[in-house]
C-alpha cells in the first residue's frame, strides 16, 4: 500500500472528526442571549479541540510524507492513533457541557495522552522501517516536543482534581507549543 | 506541504459541513402538511447556507489553485477559515428554528462576517507569499466584492434589531453578488 | 477548474449523504424482536434510497468523466443536483417512520423528481459546453431513461393519495430500470 | 470507470462509517464516574467494530489495488458490501447499549456475516473478470480465512442464545485471525 492512500484515509477521518465535533453544540431553543451562555464552555472546549486536531492533521501529514510504502504494522499504528482521535468529540462534549469539571477534564487529558502515545508509536514504527538513515528521524531531531507533551498531559491529569483551570492551562500551553513553528527543525530538513 | 493536500482536506471539511447541516432538519413526527410548516424557515435558512458554502468552496478552490506550496501561516489561516465555516450549521439551525428572530440572525451575520475576514486573511497570506508578481493579486484585481461583503454583513448585523427581513435581504444580496460571474476578472486571468 | 476536482467534491458529498442516512435508524431501547418491527419500514426506505444514491453516484461519475473543464454554470448545476440529493435522508426518514404514508411518500417522489430535473439540467449544460460533437450527447443517445424517469416520478406523486403502494412500486421500478445495464449505450461508446 | 475512483469512494464511505459510529456514545449528563459505567459496554463494542472496519478497509484496499477497471457488476457488488458495513454503527450501538444481550448480539453477527458474504461476492466478481490468470486469485490462495469466517459468524449467531460471551469471544477471535499478518500469502505475492 502506498502512503498516499493511508494519508487520504486519515485525512478523511480527521476531517470528519473535526466537523462532527460541532454537532455537540446543540441548537438552543430560545433566542435570548441567556440561552447562549451555557454554550460558552462547550464553544471554548470546541475551539481547543479544533486546534488540537488541526495540529495532529498537520504533523501527521508531514510525517507520512516522508514515507514511501506502508507495512501492516504502520497501518495499524495509524488506526490506533485515529481511534484515540475519534474519541476527542466525545470527551470535548463531556468536558464542555460540565464547565470543565474535574473528572471530564481529566478524561480529556487521558485521551490527549493516549493520542500522543499512539502518535509516538506510529513515529517509532516509521523510523524503524526507514532504518539507519531515516529521514523522519533526522527531521524530528531530539523530538523535544514529542517527549515533553505526554509528561505535561500526565501533569495536567494529576492536577485536575486540585485545580481544573491549571489543567486547562497546561492543555492550552501544549497546543501553543506545537502551534509556534520550530525553526531549527525546518532548517535541519532544508539543509 | 503541497497545496493539493490542503485543497483535498478543505474540500472534505466543506463537503461534510454542507451535508451535516441538513441534519438540523429533524424528521417531523406526524404526516400532516402542518407538520412541515415549522420546517419551512429551517429549510429556507438551509438553502441560503448551502449557497454560501457552495460559493466558499468555489472561491476557495480557485484561490488555492493559484498556489504551489503551503507555509505554516497559510495552513493555519486556512484552518481559521474552516473553523468559522464549521459554525455555519449551528447558526443556520438556530436562525431557522426561531423564524429568523433578531438575535440568531445577528449571530448568523457575525459568523458570515468572521468567515469573510478569515477568507481575507488567508488571501492576504497567499499574496504575501507569492510576492510582487502574485498571480492571485492579479486575479482578484481591486477585490471589490471581497471588500464590500464585510461592510454589508456589518450593516446586516446592525439592522437586525430594527428589521430582521432587511438583514436577511442583505445576506441574499451578498450571495447573489458572488453567484453572478464576474467577467472582468475571468478575462483578466485569461489574457 | 478541472472536472476531477468537481468529481471528488461530489463523491465526498454523496458518500456522506449515503452514510448519514443510516443515522435515521435510531437504536431501539429494548432487545425484544418487537422493538425492531417499527424499524422495518425505515430499513426498507433506507435500502431504496441507498440504491438510488448508488445509481446517482455511478451515473454522475460517468457523466463528469466525459468532461474536461468545468464552467461556472456547470459548477452550479452540479451544486443544484447535490442540494436535492442532500434532502434524500430527510424524506427517507419521514417516509419510513410513517410507514410510507401518502404525504411523506409524495414528498419523497418530489425530491426524486427534482433530483432528476437537476440531473437533466446538469447534463444539458455539459452537452451545450461540449458543443456539436459532444461525447456525452453521443453516449446518452435518445436518453430514454432520463426522459421516462421524471414522467414516472410525476405519476407516482399523483397516485400516492390513491394507493401508496402503487407509488412505491413505481419508485422501485425506476430504480430497477437504471440498475439493469443498458448494453446498447455501452456498445455505442465502445465503438 | 477506473478502480481508483471506486477505491476513493469506498474509502470515503468507510471513513465516515467508522467516525459516525462514535456518535452512538452519547455524552452523559453527570460528571460522576458512575455516569461512565453504562458507557463501558458501548465503548467495548465500539472498539470491536472499529477494528473490524479497519480490517475491511485494509483488505478492501488491497483487493481493489489488484484491479484495473471496474465493471457494472463489480460496482454494485461493492455497493452491496458498503451497504452491510453501513449497518455496523446501528448494530454496534444496539449491542453495546444492551450490554451484549442475546438478540442484539445475534443481529450484530448477522451483519458481520452478510458483510463477509458481500465481500466474498465482490472478490468472486473481480476474479471472474480477471479471468484465468487472476492476480487476486493467486493472492488469496486457498482463502482459508475468507471461508472460515462466515462459518464462525454462523456459529456465533447460533450460540448467542446459549451463551452470549461465547459469541462475543468468536467475534474477537475472527478479528484477531485477520489482524495477525499471513506471511505465506504476502510471500506468495512477493515471489
Amino acid at each position: 500500500m502506498s502512503s498516499s492512500r493511508l494519508e487520504a484515509f486519515s485525512d478523511g477521518v480527521i476531517a470528519i472528526i473535526i466537523t462532527i465535533m460541532v454537532l455537540e453544540m446543540k441548537v438552543p431553543t430560545g433566542t435570548d442571549w441567556s440561552t447562549l451562555r451555557p454554550l460558552l464552555p462547550i464553544f471554548l472546549s470546541y475551539v481547543m479541540s479544533f486546534v488540537y486536531l488541526g495540529i495532529y492533521w498537520n504533523n501527521h501529514h508531514h510525517m507520512l510524507h516522508l514515507l514511501d510504502r506502508v507495512s501492516g504494522g504502520i497501518l495499524w499504528a495509524n488506526m490506533h492513533l485515529l481511534f484515540w482521535l475519534s474519541l476527542v468529540p466525545f470527551v470535548t462534549g463531556w468536558m464542555g457541557e460540565n464547565h470543565f469539571a474535574a473528572r471530564p477534564t481529566a478524561i480529556y487529558g487521558v485521551v490527549l495522552l493516549m493520542a500522543a502515545i499512539a502518535y509516538y508509536i506510529l513515529q517509532s514504527a516509521i523510523i524503524r522501517r526507514q532504518g539507519e538513515r531515516s529521514l523522519l528521524k533526522r527531521a524530528i531531531g531530539r523530538d523535544l516536543k514529542g517527549k515533553v507533551s505526554p509528561i505535561l498531559y500526565t501533569l495536567a491529569i494529576a492536577v485536575t482534581f486540585w485545580n481544573k483551570w491549571f489543567a486547562v492551562s497546561i492543555f492550552i500551553l501544549v497546543a501553543l507549543m506545537w502551534l509556534i513553528p520550530d525553526r531549527r527543525i525546518e532548517s535541519r530538513l532544508g539543509q
